[in-house]
């Protein structure tokens, strides 16, 4: 039990690395502030499919073989897939992993789901269960929009509350083999439900849970955001991103000056018009592999706190009035 | 890596018991074989809610109560809760355990959810991460009907082939501390898609899976039919397990004698008009929770496969033309 760190962190013995990250996305995110940090994009956004739920399946395949690939190993030798995306019934990771052939486990977060992946991922390689393991998550504007939300062709406005769903899938191979980049701990979220129902405004809904999950990981590490070289959220968005610092405020920290939200990040928000910024299972996954992992391999940031955040709703409760939660989960990332 | 067996199974060096199981189911369960050994039914099925979705949600949160009143142990006791459901975007799930405050890994394997859960329940205690951990998940007749078929009021009749979905969920306590289960090892099954599109033949599409996962584990353990005292089934029905016997029996084995399948043992098929059999989330988990872990801890059974599957479709990828591919779990339970 000596992993064990307050009540919902823990710090691995045996602390797993990071060996490999790949990111895959669609036009917009080409033409964003990380341009240049992707593996590869796709200019019409349908990589190859008839579908935006195949396009998004076709992306996610492409995010794990150039992962694979970057980490010299081939699909046999993966232990297990943790993966999910933000369709129902998870169905773009399905179609996704289908072809690799690796015993994998379906998981749900919404937008959390890329640390949810990392941290289980971890947790199966500190333990022994494999010497290398699969995160990968995805979203799509295509699926997502489809999934959500009315059809484009009514052109619907968006109100500045909403986030764009981001176009990108992101993969990393988790294992037993040194690299630059370790897992060192990981703070499971709980459910935080402050009661909003508003699915346009996901960076409110959300941020009480970024809080929640943030000043627990202080709380179980003895730790404040001066130990962190910067604290990450997945898709809080300007709007979220200034409740978060209320909320953390009124615990006693101040994160402002280490805080980066992955959404503002991908996004220029004056030239793209993304309102609130990028969102998705995809956003934080993309953020991480092509921008924020190179940082922490060169030493420029040596621990870094990655909290992806998910609103939890589906349509069906949404129009029976139910309120939207939020789950957030942290990944302690060290350079070494 | 002493725990590794061949290519997808894990057997435990220091196993992990379920400590504590409940079951609650609605009506037409509670009118079938099992109705004695449930431990709560609710006569209207909507279990104090006023819709579908709030009902299921209601019914897995009082199974989590149930489960946990058995273990005499309070929620905060609980590290972390592996739980999932058959909606879109996991909501039972996310509203139903929403109230424990237990740090969560929201899941989504279809019907195989409850071994996908007890899987991670079991890694997770085994790797010394907590003394306890809860896995749940749930399905119901009302709300599946909603988010898979056509409006019940339309009448439509449904193939001989269909399932019905089990309304009913299953919490397990999984733990670091002795009791007369012992989870001894698992076989994370991979995706297996043999073609088949027709979601009105669930068990045809998921009997290739539960193959897969059976003969894997028995190639992985160096273990046959001979070593288990059943081998358990999820819901593949009386079609499904007819082509389960076929595609085992192209393998060498023959595991007529052994098999159980928990779809048509919670329903009586001429009485209660349910066609292949029961399905769901909830039919394996409740099934295991009320009947057959009973007879492990009386040591009636020494050893048991409990292989849940799942089929991989939603609405969407079915209305485009893709298959449905399917998934299996195994959980390998001794009496101990």
């Amino acid at each position: 039990m000596e992993q064990i760190r307050g009540s919902q962190s823990l710090a691995f013995a045996h602390a797993p690395y990071i060996v490999s990250a790949a990111s895959v996305v669609g036009s917009k995110e080409s033409e964003g502030p990380l341009a240049k940090f992707f593996d590869m994009t796709n200019q019409d956004d349908l990589f190859g499919a008839t579908t935006w739920e195949e396009a998004e399946s076709n992306m996610q395949k492409e995010a794990c073989v150039l992962a694979l690939g970057k980490a010299h190993i081939k699909a046999e030798e993966v232990r297990y897939l943790f993966g999910g995306d933000l369709l129902r019934q998870g169905i773009a990771t399905s179609m996704g992993v289908e072809a690799l052939h690796i015993p994998m486990f379906g998981l749900y977060g919404a937008c959390s789901t890329s640390g949810e992946a990392l941290a289980l991922a971890a947790m199966s390689t500190a333990a022994g269960y494999g010497k290398y393991m699969l995160a990968v998550t995805s979203s799509h504007f295509g699926s997502a929009e489809k999934e959500f939300r009315f059809p484009l062709g009514y052109a619907s406005q968006r109100p500045l509350s909403a986030h764009w769903t981001v176009t990108g899938s992101g993969a990393f191979v988790v294992g037993d083999v040194k690299s630059h980049v370790r897992i060192a701990g990981i703070t499971v979220g709980k459910i935080v439900d402050y009661g909003l129902k508003d699915s346009q405004n996901m960076g409110a809904c959300m941020a009480p849970a970024a809080m929640d999950t943030i000043v627990r990981n202080f709380a179980d590490t003895g730790r404040s955001e001066e130990d962190y070289d910067r604290i990450v959220t997945g898709d809080l968005g300007y709007v979220g991103q200034s409740i978060l610092f209320d909320l953390v405020k009124g615990k006693g920290y101040d994160i402002k000056k280490k805080h980066l939200d992955c959404g503002m990040t991908i996004f220029d928000q004056e030239t793209q018009d993304t309102h609130a910024g990028g969102s998705g299972c995809g956003c934080a996954a993309v953020t991480l592999a092509s921008f924020i992992l190179p940082k922490i391999e060169k030493g420029e940031w040596k621990r870094v706190l990655f909290v992806p955040t998910g609103a939890l709703m589906s349509t069906v409760s949404y129009n029976e009035g139910a309120s939207v939660p939020g789950i957030a989960h942290g990944i302690v990332l060290e350079h070494c």
